[in-house]
């Protein structure tokens, strides 16, 4: 686990190299005052368009990555004031079936929980810089951003 | 753990009166074909409109609340075909930040599983017979359905 860069607040999101602990991401969410909290897993998808995927592998400049995975959870504070989030995001290969990011929300109420979830998500995918290379089945790869008119196929939820 | 009551297919939902296993819960959904899995946490809450609960309790009619969860999966896979669904609701005495409800929802894209998720969540608390006692701190209690006008306060996400 590369240790999370944060100001004075401690840190909610981290970048590895090794599998997810969903359970950690979850619970750094945690709160007494907190009825609902949502966690999304993003794997890697065996399937995409009858295409088999064999492998995904991500790579991240990480300051930046972890700066702006921080900035998603600052942005969700001032939406949703007290809503928590945490992110982990996986470098390196990621097999069929395995988490490439857990994202953890918490809020009083259900309504927050699933706007700020789901907005996070989005939001990582635009403005977080993790690239990740496609290896298909046939041999072929592509390389790319997350997001964007040039992400032909998408392997992850 | 009390043996879920399904027909031919494995059934995804259950009730207990311990600690829900989270992991357990997810794991249910895990396909390799599913690029998104959301996992909904239901937990008590301690402060609602500046009232302290010490404590909710949970009772069923289980024959019925396992039926009606199976139903709610059969109907997300009609709506979503393909989309996996698992429940557990915990029963009995439920502690501040414990959960009692989680709800595990596995898709190929993620925007069917945020749909799926929170269809879930809001069909259970209309029709799965499962009711709350709630007890605060000024010794005053409250028992009722989950949903309803008569629901004055909600003291879950």
């Amino acid at each position: 686990m590369i240790p999370p860069v944060s100001g004075g607040q401690p840190s909610r999101c981290s970048i590895t190299y090794d599998k997810i602990d969903t359970e950690r991401v979850a619970s750094l969410v945690n709160h007494p005052n907190h009825g609902a909290s949502l966690v999304f897993i993003g794997t890697t998808r065996e399937m995409t368009h009858g295409q088999r995927t064999v492998l995904l592998e991500y790579e991240a400049y990480v300051p930046m990555a972890l700066k702006t995975m921080e900035t998603i959870g600052e942005e969700i504070d001032r939406k949703w004031p007290g809503t928590l989030c945490a992110i982990t995001h996986r470098l390196g290969k990621v097999e069929i079936a395995e988490a490439s990011v857990v994202i953890a929300v918490s809020s009083p109420h259900r309504a927050d929980c699933y706007e700020a979830s789901r907005y996070a998500i989005e939001r990582l995918k635009q403005i977080v810089p993790i690239w990740k290379k496609e290896i298909w089945e046939d041999g072929s790869e592509w390389k790319g951003s997350q997001t964007g008119p040039w992400n032909p196929l998408e392997s992850q939820g």
